[in-house]
């Protein structure tokens, strides 16, 4: 074993031998949590605490029954973003937390950066769980991970990234992980959210959504925002979906083996067909199940990976 | 063991001998729960999600000590209603706990039907706890229990409830328990939230609370809600009592062994005196607690009844 | 051992035995949080609710990891203390939660005298976590044993607490654990939040802070509250801090070895300079680590103390 970072802050800073770490270790926990109990003391009298300064419910529960598995104790901790406006108090949060002996703190917040900034200024092991538009580092770990169990390579595949590019830290995170696996990744959307300068992260940008499809084996649709402040970047729904929305016609240019990726909740209907979204192309759901193994992997392995894995 | 459904949907489709067995293994948690340690590993390693898309911190809790006294891990999920205006919502979120490998859901929503409308597309075990107003199955089950742990049966017996039945589950799910069960069941109250179609469900139907007091053994006393958009059915408040609340004066006309119930929690002077409330006929906190041993039975049945009860 | 009371209501009525044992108690426990597995069996199967009527992350987390070390199952209740206008609706929902067979029920409420209230009607453990302006009796245990792990000892020493007194629980509990055991408190703040009844408690008064900074062995910070209600008997934050922030200027009339305490969190700036929080006179972040150890040292021996501390 390798692996040597106290933190999990981002994939642009993880080499390979690194991502193929965690994909190793996430193997053995897809086997643990099919068990008929599905718990291993790997943390046992540790305490992981799930710091969401910004509300989400999927990824909070995951980290939550990932800790619980390896029978870790958690703390929820959802502070409202207007508690932290100023990184002085986000700071003597999580220094109080540390204080009381947690050993983990999982971190979404608004401002990027926000994981970095404490995993400096703490012992304690931190997980970036999202922050801003910067980086979501596990999503693309499983990400990554749900490709290579469906098709047992990543190197040359073709995946096409497409939606709200710009403010997406999913797509950053998945662009530094399949980059650096040797696929060749293809961004699609509007040019108000896919501007010209993602070509440095070594990606293709086609704003022709037909043309990439028959190519890819893999389709990433990302998730769009409704949110109001995007307006002035974004179509109408309406326009998006004439354009860059995998309906169930659009399908057909695919290839037959093309995998259909999401990162969950699903817009049914805007970005993705609700038949493809339950369809035999669509991993959406093996994503999630994974999420849970590698979210698994990352507490593992930041803990020092010696504890065993049988009661 | 007879169990064979995969969930606990309503009372109307369970048998009488379905009913009794959650009633006996309901005995046997409740010494569980008297002992010092109270738990028990039947369910370690397994995954409970209290799916609650409506406020209710007491049937909340009481699932979340059933699951964690059986040794279950626990995820709250607590959700405005509003996030799932759309049924695709909702059963996007559960397949994506099934998908974080969650063996049971409870459930409890503002929709009636929505409960079945999940466990039809899982094969997570779905418990329902309250569908708008339809049923709340765990609540008849710790109600016919604690009469029976108080009477020793439930047949010949004359149950009236009383209150808010047009929009209550919990009447609805007791109508079906008691009448299964071989009592004669009186339903009572203003007009207006009793309509006659009642009496199809084989009750009988009075809006003369003085004349029924005497005749019952048992008086369950439903929450009157004070919802405005319930004002076009319902009295005043001062209206209702003068009628319908069981006051000291009014217990006078009961049965000197007379139960009384109530689902909690009580309006303390409306639909029920404080005094009797608090008084040697109440078996009110005896519902809490069979409350648990009810939930915790449940689990365990749905689960296969096999695992040991020691550790 | 002695420990006697069912619950811990107050300092006030805790003998100097009771305050030494808690401490020593918490002396054990800071040995058990500082191991690789922080867990014992203490409280296995026992239940405890964490009952917060007004919002307090950081009381209520170190009380839930507390539990959680002794192997309890937790179970969280935050309330809007809207929902408890009435005490008849606050102990309604305490018996409840004693039906459900909590052993322990930790609250913090807006009203003073609220523990009491319900300790006196509840076989359950009750644990004040805070009521109103009244106590906060685990702060004044933890802030005590914080001066004794680094002084070895109370007796004699001169502590000054400074700021909001009039309504703080944390300034009463801190006197009547801090006289109890032999220390000389001198409360400083301006005239219009420390009026001179507070003589009566055996403390000594002063306006001066500069006056008092010299003679002083530990100086206590108290939190400064923003919230309008107080407008009237508060200075501007300006003028606050002109007379009665502990400034890095101010800090050179203090003795060397000094200790800076605060029950947090710290407004930086305000009542403390923020390289002083930070600087090495500042103990804070140790009272957050022995606020773990001694509320698991109040829980252990409410429980009866016997239980074993090795799994």
């Amino acid at each position: 074993m390798s692996w040597k970072k106290k933190d999990l802050l981002d994939i642009r800073s993880l080499s390979v031998e690194e991502i193929g770490e965690v994909h190793a270790a996430a193997r053995t926990f897809r086997d643990v949590i099919a068990r008929e109990i599905k718990k291993v003391p790997a943390l046992r009298g540790k305490t992981v605490v799930n710091l969401f300064a910004e509300p989400s419910t999927r990824t909070r529960i995951s980290f939550d029954l990932a800790a619980k598995r390896l029978s870790a104790d958690v703390v929820d901790f959802e502070a409202s973003s207007s508690s932290f406006r100023k990184g002085e108090t986000l700071i003597d949060t999580v220094r109080n937390l540390e204080a009381l002996n947690a050993e983990f703190i999982i971190l979404r917040h608004a401002a990027a950066g926000a994981a970095q900034f404490i995993a400096e200024r703490l012992s304690a092991h931190v997980i970036n769980a999202g922050d801003g538009a910067h980086e979501h580092p596990t999503q693309a770990l499983l990400d990554t991970f749900t490709i290579l169990q469906n098709r047992g390579r990543i190197a040359e595949l073709r995946v096409l990234i497409s939606g709200d590019i710009l403010f997406s830290r999913v797509a950053r995170s998945n662009i530094h992980a399949l980059t650096k696996l040797g696929a060749t990744v293809v961004l699609c959307g509007p040019a108000t959210l896919l501007p010209d300068t993602f070509r440095e992260l070594g990606v293709e940008i086609s704003h022709d959504f037909e043309a990439e499809l028959p190519k890819a084996d893999v389709v990433y649709l990302l998730r769009i925002q409704h949110e109001r402040q995007r307006a002035v970047y974004f179509p109408s729904i309406g326009e998006f979906v004439a354009l860059f929305g995998l309906t169930s016609e659009r399908f057909r240019l695919c290839k037959p083996d093309a995998l259909i990726m999401h990162p969950g909740p699903i817009n049914r209907g805007v970005e993705l067909a609700s038949e493809l979204a339950d369809g035999r192309n669509s991993v959406i759901l093996e994503q999630v199940t994974n999420g849970l193994a590698v979210r698994m992997a990352v507490l593992y392995l930041l803990n020092g990976g010696q504890a065993p894995l049988e009661h």
